[in-house]
């Protein structure tokens, strides 16, 4: 009698499930959780719970229309959390599930990756460019 | 006097870069490496050495003109290093660079993730769109 816990049947399909196959459903949620406002918005809750203007103000430029949908979105893949409190006028904010903090770290790193690698990968461009251009 | 290392300037410079500001050049990075193939070609590379027909084989579904442009973007940002043998047929591999290897955990990690937690976030998406049918 096998009872496995939710932890080992993860495991074991992770051995199954493969990303690299454009078919396999993990290949989509890599797409998903590869997006930029992704990786900010998760790192932005990193603080605690934010109401949506806080978020807002920690990512400027980003439209109204790409913050709800981004939301939105981590909301449906249990990432994210949304509460609306019975206050007026009413009060929502949003703050990180336990899945949600599973996530965060990597999505940190890779935010902090593009921060501290920018000067290397702005050489390499100088670089490629100008041996493209050279041999054009 | 002070002389800083390669090391220290860029500890000092992420201080200063910031992804969440859209103007800034790490926001563009991020944006650049959040992307799926970027992951996935990253992690192909992580065996060794591969030819264009490798990768390929390793990604099927991914199309040619997506392997090319994923590969020369890589190439062009530093992370990837294209080599062509001198033989008949042309042989052209590639490889991580240095900077590519850095990047390399980060992008096993969100990898992995996609393949760990598959499962709770199709979960989660069953509960949201039951209950957001529910309450339409």
């Amino acid at each position: 009698m096998t009872t496995r816990t939710a932890a080992q049947r993860r495991e074991l399909a992770a051995i199954e499930y493969n990303a690299f196959i454009r078919e396999c459903p993990t290949h989509k949620l890599l797409a998903r959780i590869s997006d930029k406002w992704v990786s900010l918005v998760l790192v932005a809750l990193a603080v605690g719970p934010q109401r949506y203007s806080e978020l807002m103000r920690t990512m400027p430029g980003i439209s109204q229309k790409m913050l709800t949908q981004t939301v939105r979105s981590l909301e449906r893949d249990g990432l994210v959390a949304r509460t609306a409190h019975a206050s007026v006028p009413v009060r929502v904010d949003y703050r990180l599930t336990p899945l949600g903090e599973t996530l965060l770290p990597v999505m940190r790193q890779i935010k902090q990756w593009a921060e501290r690698h920018i000067d290397e990968v702005e050489e390499a461009r100088d670089y490629f460019d100008g041996v493209t251009s050279d041999s054009a």
